[in-house]
């Protein structure tokens, strides 16, 4: 068994440093193994309390009956040592650290005692220290000290991310609950002291319930086994890497986050790009790139045909589609005379198909079904503007969602506007339809598409 | 009076081609006058019906009582000379042509028949035909063919918005529904025989509820005519453009769609910028730009402060300024060490300012009043990251608010999460602040903001 396992799917877990205060970084990650209704044993350590939120608490690690899988450890910075002596005696397997306060505010004497230990019991596996904690959707073990009410936990889905700064990966987990994203694991590892970010990409690229990676980072540590691991997983599955610290200004400020150098981002960019990570430039883009991985067959070629009821936003998705080096391809002369001969002579056949204003279902499936058979096709850009009433949104959303399962090529909707707008959107997306509320986000997502498989090829 | 202002605020309109058929075009233009309780007189104009909607019926123009200041046309193109004749005839002042079926889908004939008519009679402007139809909030004058539970209409503020394409047009008129943003008016123009960009940038441009012009544009017709127009209007008030069909591949597009010469990519991009014109990449960016200009004072130089209590996205927010060109300033040293005396050790006093993750209300109070005060910072870039206990939230957000309505610089938030995070996002931008998802939309903003004003000087 691969000795991260036990990160994720622990079968007993000690809270060390369990509090009975509610609201207490200790009390919440008590809560939260309730709340999430973890199957395994939860064992509350503090000396002072009897018992916390209905479980028996022990006075130590050591007490526990039984075996001690991981330890999630909040106790203040300075008994951090005595609390690691613990659990490496109880043989505990792994250890999440959320404490802080060691080398990112200077405290070089804690934080060499703290290094030393752990480099001397290897057998102990460490995440931390000033970290948020660990979440496993599947396993129900989910050691973040963030309450459930201000931070809500995803549905469960492919996407597994990890981040050095805690802060940033809340803000994440908690948008992908509100957007419907479906995720796996969630790992802040914040100092880094034992497991890092290499050791988590190596572990997620063998999990089978992760489809695609996403990382934040500011540093790497160690650089030419990062390389070599993302190098090896990428080819099996998406790696996509936002970096913190790009330019030399905010190289500082990454410096005095993590006390990482952030490093020259020339050497970053070229690394990155031929260990085949993807890179996303904003938090937008991290999400809509994971979910057309996660829901997207593979994209053949550079090709798209857009089919719009707008003309105005055909323009901009062809200008999106052409500035993200991607082809607007032009249709088999056959299948353009074949559809002529069923639309009505304003339809506007190129690309993109303008099936205007006044399009109903009948023209949409019409060009949805040659697109989808064309071979010069390699992907259908799709553009309904539901604020027309000719649309039979039912049934257009009932084909678009069809089509989409059969996963012959990738085939994503852009749609724009208010409240009864977002409210079909979400229809596609709860049926599977990768959405786009811009032509350049739709555009840029399969540009990223496109490359992922073609460098796979 | 300007002859345009007939558009805006009429004191009666006729509407030729008004249907009793709940759902048809004539029919919706009817209803939304009355939805909107427009105040002159509503004269629907069909011979074949003698009320509509309650409200008596004309079989012509001719037969209405009294001067008729617009006319909104509906009928089909095969009609459209007839009843312009009519309308000369009657001295309407001002012509919105929804009618569709001219030059865009290749009726030549009728398209110069149309031409000609509206070349011999200047006293009478139209707008269209192939439009949408305009809109303005404060005269409740509306007539958009759309009805207002398939598109929401905004509330009232200070962005006009005129578009070549009606789609396109409607969905963003939707979407500053759905977001909050306030307009003062919307005009489709669609096939511009008479009035085009260039009048209505000059109309905005006198006209005192508009504070921001927004422009979505395919070709520009009179090329050094609109240069200057723009020129001078971009001197008094922001005027920002999102272009349709930038590239070769995609202005063949734009040609299929409004029949314009969508023109060299670097010609257009050469002469918007000589003109001062703000370009917008993408349609959020366009009111991103529009509500920066709406709310914040002048940026009077490139240095901006950040102020966060994540570390990660103060890093981000980091990037995002630097690679907008724009100066993460270093703030007066004797400000440094009066905040450091007032601070727990760990804060990181430095660009960004790290609160960490434990702050509370009065650090950031502390933070944000030196950064107001010192004249090394010519913005305030301010992340909240509501996820964590520690912030008294409304208590920051008062006081946020507080400081944006002093109006000495300009003062953005960027904040990010799920359903608790919005609703607190939401207050904020209720008490006049502007917020952003993402460090790079925010810094972007910032860009064009200094930019404009350093332009302007």
């Amino acid at each position: 068994m691969d000795p991260l396992e036990y990160f994720f799917k622990p079968k007993s877990v000690a809270i060390v440093g369990a509090s009975r205060e509610k609201g207490k970084v200790g009390n919440v990650v008590v809560e939260n193994f309730l709340v999430h209704k973890f199957r395994g044993g939860v064992y509350p350590v503090n000396p002072k309390a009897r018992k916390i939120l209905g479980l028996k608490c022990y006075s130590s690690v050591l007490d526990i009956p039984g075996k001690v899988d991981l330890a999630v450890v909040t106790v203040p910075a300075i008994v951090v040592p005595r609390v690691m002596r613990e659990c490496y005696e109880k043989k505990v397997k792994a250890v999440v650290l959320i404490t802080s306060g060691f080398e990112e505010i200077g405290e070089e004497k804690l934080s060499s005692e703290l290094k030393e230990l752990i480099a001397k019991n290897p057998g102990t596996r460490v995440v931390g220290p000033n970290c948020l904690g660990i979440m496993d959707l599947k396993g129900r073990n989910d050691s973040l000290f963030l309450p459930t009410d201000r931070l809500k936990r995803p549905k469960l889905g492919g996407i597994s991310f990890i981040s050095q700064s805690g802060a940033l990966g809340s803000a994440i987990v908690d948008w992908a609950a509100l957007k419907g994203y479906g995720m796996s694991k969630f790992v802040s590892y914040g100092n880094a002291m034992d497991v890092d970010e290499a050791d988590l990409l190596e572990y997620l690229g063998k999990d089978p319930d992760t489809k695609v990676i996403v990382a934040y980072l500011e540093g790497v540590r160690r650089g030419r086994r990062f390389y070599e691991i993302a190098k090896r997983v990428s080819g099996k599955k998406p790696v996509i890497v936002i970096k913190g610290g790009v330019t030399e200004q905010s190289a500082q400020a990454a410096m005095s986050h993590t006390g990482s150098l952030a490093g020259s981002v020339e050497v970053y960019n070229a690394a990155f790009k031929q260990a085949g990570i993807v890179r996303a430039d904003t938090l937008e883009e991290v999400f809509d790139f994971a979910r057309v991985f996660v829901k997207e067959p593979e994209m053949k070629g550079p090709r798209v045909q857009i089919i719009t009821n707008g003309g105005g936003y055909g323009v901009l998705a062809a200008d999106s589609v052409s500035l993200n080096g991607l082809v607007l391809t032009e249709m088999n002369k056959r299948y353009l005379a074949e559809m002529r001969a069923r639309m009505p002579h304003y339809v506007v056949l190129k690309n993109p198909i303008d099936l205007t204003g006044d399009a109903t279902f009948e023209r949409y499936k019409i060009a949805l079904d040659y697109a989808l058979k064309d071979e010069r096709v390699d992907a259908i850009f799709l553009i309904l503007l539901f604020q027309v009433p000719t649309l039979d949104e039912p049934r257009i959303i009932e084909y678009a969602a069809k089509l989409n399962k059969l996963k012959k090529k990738p085939l994503i909707v852009m749609t724009s506007g208010g409240k009864y707008v977002e409210d079909l959107r979400e229809k596609l997306e709860g049926k599977g339809v990768n959405t786009f509320a811009s032509p350049s986000k739709a555009a840029n997502s399969l540009r990223v598409l496109y490359e992922y498989y073609s460098r796979k090829k």
